[in-house]
């Protein structure tokens, strides 16, 4: 089979006195996410998405606590090492999709930055869409942010 | 590469106040769900998920507030709409696969119908599953629906 | 086209009187799973992804409460099943990506069994990851667990 898929997704808590890290860009004024590591939600769904795709397990298995190197790692640096860690395998990426779901930060006013900022990092097309609860959830209720990701990758 | 693929979700609130209106069919006695739409998660999420994989963004921008002449459009015609942008930037629809998650409407008795009109709405064949969340979390106390879609696009 | 792909999902709810079934594996010593089944999630949202890919429905309209002789089949059984159904209408299996997402079990350290058992019951490749929802939502609260799943065919 030349080509194979992957998906994932990441949840992280918003954390007020922390700065918004999300889909590889700053965003000030927005409240941040909670983690070890910068709470960059988007790239880490889009991480799982790839290293599950690859069959390399998840970010936890590739980059937990048993990797004491990689604490506190930001996502641009992890979507930049699991898409090493793919292609290593032999695999190439076509694509990667992530949808954040969340009441803020407004992707759409800089969804091209931030699709550019990704697509940088992995090393092929990583797309970014947004969307929200209707108020529902832990979205809904602004705790906490989602991600959700797949990813395609073929035989070079 | 000639394929990609994308993904997306959507949910709606339930408003007992509303004809219910879900992937492209109505359902006479069951309560509708909210939204400035027609609030068909199934088919936003379909658009969604092709959107994404097309490189064209999401709802919100192509269909969103400073859109007015799509406001209250029915899932279908966005459905229609936005596989006819997706057309439009060279690629073609492969399939559409959409999961409803929720207490209410049963799906299986009209799947059938329900997959003819969302697949004549894209264009391709358009799958519908349904499942619920054992009453954990919004869907499963009846706040609302959730929809999740993955589409696959491939160079004609 | 010679490539279809579908994904699906599952939740259940915990329940400290069952034994825990979970991705084709026994848990010993972990809360189990409530359901008619053996409340295997992921190899229930695997299924899901696989049936929607392959035209063929989902869990409910292939093995609900109208086919009682699938009454608590195990989720090994029914991933057996439906990966000869969807074989039954032509399409061959690529691969199958399938995400955990609870406070436990803890899935790293017996990934490797887990993956071999899903991917001998599939006849094709399951990949296997986990997360966690930083305390929220039900599954933060440790009240279920969910499972997310895409699969991808192909045309022999």
């Amino acid at each position: 089979m030349p080509f194979v898929i992957g998906h994932g997704s990441d949840v992280h808590r918003f954390d007020d006195e922390r700065p918004c890290r999300l889909a590889c860009l700053d965003w000030p004024g927005v409240a941040g996410l909670a983690g070890h590591s910068d709470g960059d939600a988007a790239a880490h769904a889009a991480c799982d998405a790839m290293l599950s795709a690859g069959g390399l397990g998840d970010l936890g298995s590739n980059f937990g606590t048993s990797r004491p190197e990689w604490a506190g790692a930001s996502g641009t640096a992890l979507l930049v090492e699991s898409a090493r860690r793919v292609r290593e395998t032999g695999w190439a990426l076509g694509n990667v999709s992530v949808q954040v779901i969340g009441n803020h930060p407004k992707i759409g006013p800089r969804r091209a930055e931030a699709e550019a900022a990704m697509s940088e990092a992995v090393g092929a097309p990583v797309r970014l869409s947004a969307t929200t609860t209707d108020g529902l959830g832990f979205t809904g209720r602004g705790e906490g942010l989602a991600a959700t990701a797949v990813a395609l990758l073929y035989q070079p």
